[in-house]
């Protein structure tokens, strides 16, 4: 067995080419290139379509097999030699937010690439198949709410509701599924929630953990839970110039009664700055200087390990907002409820075993944000591997990883995936 | 002299007719008529062209002469027996907010319309012309300043400076403009700022004061000033996953906090209910439930009749923004200063005189609202005529007013024209 320099090899994770996966990462980001050096690539776009087209391009340039089933998850498989049992699969997503970065999802499905590549180079034959994924709108911008492929794949009965489901522009995950399709090289189907033996994701941190306590990979023990509202609150739009302010149904005042009511609660009592609330979206009707305005949408997003601490704050939400409506009045609705996600057993067991045989300085980690992972999780053994991005920054055109944490991650996930599939 | 329904006539404004004025407003109001029965006809929109279009079909159908400056200010003329002396205008403007009503401007133009078809049903010569006109851009939504039509018509070195303005898709005034030339019938030319003898504009009150005073004509004594602000705070995109809350460079947050701090400024120490204080443009981006904001970009209007007032508070606006910005920063931009607008003498005297004497229920009234009188005031006598609309309900899709009001103000306005005419 010889690697791609050459040079004697004895394990799959030597195969691993950092100079190949950095490749991979770079021309995938020429696609919804933005000009910060971001991406904007949101789910079903024709950027979305060109991006999975050449994940596709360089799968079939291996000859590698390539399929994708009803909600456009894609699927790369390296046979085993018993091509009947269950694969292990590993991957993530490619679409981004509007002011996305290069990586936070691409990893895990180039990773996963990678990994096939490396197989492929070492003339191993595993047992079981191999597989990298690219789940559908993980990120649950431009449909929302995200990890919809992932989601589908567990549940194909969501599957109808979910091409239902509309765009701000009224377009539906249907309709823009059947554009990508036309994008795209025609691909074999594969049926929704097909038999897996194991699934492990790897994925920058997105937080700035791993970097303050300089370590190059993370074994994710667990996903905090999350829970996201919608809170439309209406007023009466009027002149500015005229309405006096006792005659006033003023809808952003009342929202931001809101807001301050409802911080204190996120904030306080949490001294380890362990839960996340997030209030990113906020959009006032109809956006005039000269109109009082009539109508404020805003969303909620919230986050923390604990059940418990889940139920209870979000309980309070619909009664603190009613309470400050003031002269409108006030819509919640709760939107996405995701309870905590531990990972035990199988994969972080071997992935904390791979680790620890290539030498990387390593740490348990639990990961803050949501990850197609947890819909996966009750479905096989499931878990994740962590490499450090820049300053914890993710979400964000500025996002950076090096090409080095890339490849030990790949070369973690490689270990792992062909340990498992010759198990 | 016989009026329309043929009866004995002694004065221009018995030919004034309630029904044909209606008509006009119910027609106008089905271009761009939104769901809620108001109209959203921006400016230089091509609903707007269609508005002018349909104005000028009016106009042509009985042989008035039409003109557009290079701004797109629409004058129609019934020409006087001296037919070089400035004549007597009146107008406002046909464009609407995004959910605004069928008579905030419509009515100043369409009043005015009405007044040249009396006089012409009058058969009365007037020694001046006398004009009806349309404003460009009075509402300022879509192209920010409003009024730019009459300010550039006052202040015709601002034309190559207002054609460049954008809207949010980037189009400019000029490209619009040239858009709205190309669906409109050809017209003959008229340069910016010619001569005028007197300006008057009829409007709704677009407040609750000659509704609860039991009032049909309001004599406009004035219109209070008005400062207008945007306000950028830039802080930093992150996964609201991932980011601990020490880490976050939230702006939403932050321009919260700026609201909070503003907000009792603007509204204590004014137990008469007097200061207008409107943030009703606050945007927030990119806008996902899952990304830290890293900016907001919010505007504030304030507006009173006092200039001491407006230059007192408008100086702590700043100062407080920053005062607030956090781990984020600030801009501040006054983007609008408008003094209080007086109008004294001519006008007002003449629509007091005129009022008293077709016995209409009357008072002396300051306009909360900005006007484009307020750009016409330097250049010649001006004055407004305001007339009562539903529950003080304007820039708003459920705005009215009843025919027999809007007819009692076209009358007042057309024995103001004519007498100023004829002097």
């Amino acid at each position: 067995m010889t690697d791609d320099k050459g040079r004697n090899a004895k394990r799959v994770s030597d195969f691993v080419s950092e100079e190949r996966l950095w490749r991979f990462h770079m021309e995938m980001a020429k696609i919804g290139a933005t000009p910060k050096g971001g991406n904007n690539r949101q789910a079903l776009s024709p950027e979305d379509a060109e991006a999975r087209t050449l994940f596709v391009k360089w799968a079939k340039e291996r000859k590698f097999e390539v399929s994708m089933d009803e909600i456009g998850n894609v699927f790369v498989r390296r046979p085993g030699t018993d091509p009947k049992a269950p694969p292990v699969l590993s991957g993530s997503h490619l679409d981004t937010q509007p002011t996305g970065g290069r990586f936070d999802g691409i990893y895990g499905c180039l990773g996963a690439l990678e990994v096939l590549h490396a197989v492929d180079d070492s003339g191993i034959q595993t047992k079981r198949s191999i597989e990298a994924c690219v789940w559908t709108n993980e990120e649950g911008t431009r449909f929302s709410p995200g990890c919809l492929g992932s989601d589908a794949f567990a549940h194909p009965k969501n599957l109808r509701k979910f091409l239902a489901i509309k765009d701000k522009d009224g377009v539906t995950v249907g309709d823009a599924l059947a554009d990508v399709k036309k994008r795209m090289p025609s691909v074999d189907s594969r049926p929704l929630g097909f038999p897996l033996h194991a699934f492990v994701e790897a994925h920058i941190e997105q937080g700035p953990i791993l970097e303050a306590q300089k370590k190059t990979i993370g074994v994710v023990t667990g996903i905090q839970g999350a829970r996201r509202y919608i809170v439309t609150v209406e007023g009466e739009d009027a002149h500015s110039g005229t309405t006096p302010r006792s005659r006033r149904k003023d809808s952003f005042f009342a929202a931001v009664d809101m807001v301050n009511a409802l911080k204190p609660i996120f904030t306080e009592n949490d001294k380890d700055d362990i839960l996340r609330f997030t209030i990113g979206r906020f959009e006032v009707y109809p956006g005039s200087l000269y109109v009082v305005p009539g109508r404020v949408i805003f969303g909620i997003d919230f986050r923390h390990p604990s059940l418990d601490t889940l139920d209870r704050l979000g309980a309070q939400i619909e009664s603190v907002c009613r309470k400050h409506q003031g002269g409108c009045t006030v819509k919640v609705e709760e939107i996405v409820r995701v309870t905590p996600t531990p990972f035990t057993g199988l994969i972080p067991e071997t992935v904390d075993k791979a680790t620890k045989e290539l030498g990387y300085p390593y740490m348990h980690i639990l990961s803050g944000a949501g990850h197609d992972s947890q819909n996966i999780a009750p479905l096989c053994p499931t878990g994740m591997i962590f490499v450090p991005c820049e300053g914890g920054r993710s979400h964000n055109e500025i996002e950076n990883a090096t090409p080095g944490d890339l490849a030990a991650g790949a070369r973690v996930l490689a270990e792992t995936m062909v340990e498992i599939a010759n198990r």
